[in-house]
C-alpha cells in the first residue's frame, strides 16, 4: 500500500521552472533529445510529491511508479541558457497504472518545445509486484479514474 | 543535399549489441528508463551509418537526421551485468523524414524488455530547414516509401 | 572579452540546494560517482551568473569557461530524496583560467558527501583561442590573482 | 571476500575503442567534459572483467568497487564521429582499495585528449562495509603492492 499525505491540491497538476545548461545540449547547437526527459523525471517526482507521495515513501518502502510508456513530441528546438517550465498534469487513474501528460514551453516566446505523455505502474520493487494506485487519488479527482 | 555511400545492404536493418554497467542502472536495482534511450541512440547512429550516411557527414555538412517523435514501451526490466541486443530497422520512408523501430532483447532468456518506434526529420542543423531524405534510400527500398 | 555585467558580490561564492531522484542512483543504491558531476555544473554555471557572466553571453559571444582539471573526492555515499547543498566558491583567477572549490553538503546530518576543485579555462569556443579572465574580477577580488 | 576467475593475463591492462555519439557533444561543437567519465566506466567495468571481476559477480554478492576519488585532465577537445582509444591500467594495489590510470587517444591523429586517474574502494554495497582487495591480484603482480 502507498501512503499518501493528507492535504492534497485541488487539482492534480504543477509547474516546474527548467534552466538549460551545456550538459543538456548537443553539438547541433540545441537541447539534447534526451535531455528533456531528465527534466521530465524531475517535473514527475515533483508532481508525485506536490500530490502527497514522497520520494522518502518511495524508498522507504521500495514502493514506486515505473515508466511503463513514453510518448514525446519534440515540436520547436530549446537552446542554451533558455529558461523552460514543465506543466505536468495527472489525467488518468487506472487500478495498477496512472498517467501524466506534459507540456514544455518556453514562456519568453511562448512556444510549445515539447509535449509528453506517460503511463506509469505503480510497483513494489524488491519483488516486480504490481500494487494498487492510491486510494486517497481515486477518491479527490474520481473524473479521471478508468 | 545527403551524400550516402553507394554499397548499400538489401535489408534496412541492424543488431548492436549492448552492455548494462552500473551507469545504467538506479536504485530500483534495474536498468533506468533513460539509459535505453542512450543505447538506442547509439544504434540508431550504427543503422545510420550501415545504410551509408556517416557521423562524419553528418558533422561536416550540419546535416542530420533528429528525432521528432519517441515511443518507448518498457515490456521487462533489464540488470546489471546483462547483455542486450537491439534489433533496429527503417520501417517508413517520407519526403522529409524517416522511421525506425527498435526491439530491444535480451538473447539470453529470449526477452523483450523494450520496443521502441522513432521518427526522425532530415535538417539543416544552422539553419533548421528540413532537407529530403536520401534519394539512394528510395531507390533501394521503394517499398518503404510512403 | 567577457562582459560582465557590474553588480559583484563582495564574496565570490554560492550555495545551491539539488535534489536526488532516481536518474541520480544506481544499483548500489546511492548517487551515482558522475552524477554528482552534472549537479557540480549546475552550481558552477549559476556561480557564473552570479559573478556577473551569464549563459546568454556565453551563448552569444561563442565565450565560456571550459573544464580543463577535475579532482573530485566521495567522502559518504547519498541517496535516493536527499536534499544536498553545493557550496561553490571562486579559489584562484589566473590570466587565463581560474579555479572553484565545491563542497557538497547534507544538511539533515551535516555530512560532507563531496569535494570538488575545478579549474576551467577562458575559451573563444568557434576557434579554440584562449581568452583573458574577466578584468572586473580581477579588480574585485585582487587577493585572488596569481 | 571476491571471487576472481583464475586466468589472469600477466599485464594488467586492456584498451577499449569508443565512438562519440550526438549525446556525447554540447553546443561548444566538442565531447562534454562528464561523457568521458561514462566511457571511462565502461573501460573501468571491462578492465575488472579483464581481471576476473565480472560485473555478475559484483551484482551476485552485493561487492563492488567503488570510486573513492577521481582526477581527471581535458587536454585536447575531441568531436563528433571521432574513434577514440581508452587505455587502462592498474597501477597501485592497496589493502582496502586500488587505483587505475586512464589514457584517452585519437588513433586518426595521435593526440592524447583525456589524461584521468581514479581510486576505487572494494565495498560490501548492502552494508557500505570495505573488503580488501583481490588476493589474486596481489600474487599476480606483487609490483604494484602498497
Amino acid at each position: 500500500m502507498i501512503h499518501i499525505s493528507p492535504d492534497l491540491p485541488s487539482d492534480p497538476c504543477l509547474d516546474v521552472p527548467v534552466r538549460i545548461y551545456y550538459y543538456d545540449t548537443d553539438a547541433g547547437g540545441v537541447v539534447h533529445n534526451i535531455a528533456y526527459l531528465r527534466h521530465i523525471e524531475e517535473a514527475r517526482t515533483r508532481l508525485a510529491e506536490h500530490l502527497g507521495w514522497s520520494l522518502l515513501e518511495m524508498a522507504r518502502n521500495v514502493v514506486a511508479p515505473v515508466v511503463a510508456r513514453t510518448e514525446i513530441d519534440y515540436v520547436k528546438p530549446a537552446r542554451l541558457g533558455d529558461l523552460l517550465v514543465i506543466h505536468s498534469k495527472l489525467d488518468r487513474l487506472g487500478k495498477a497504472s496512472f498517467s501524466i501528460s506534459f507540456v514544455v514551453e518556453r514562456p519568453a516566446d511562448g512556444s510549445i518545445i515539447v509535449r509528453c505523455h506517460q503511463t506509469l505502474a505503480c510497483l513494489q520493487m524488491d519483488k516486480g509486484r504490481p500494487i494498487r494506485t492510491p486510494i486517497e487519488w481515486r477518491n479527490q479527482w474520481p473524473h479521471l479514474a478508468v
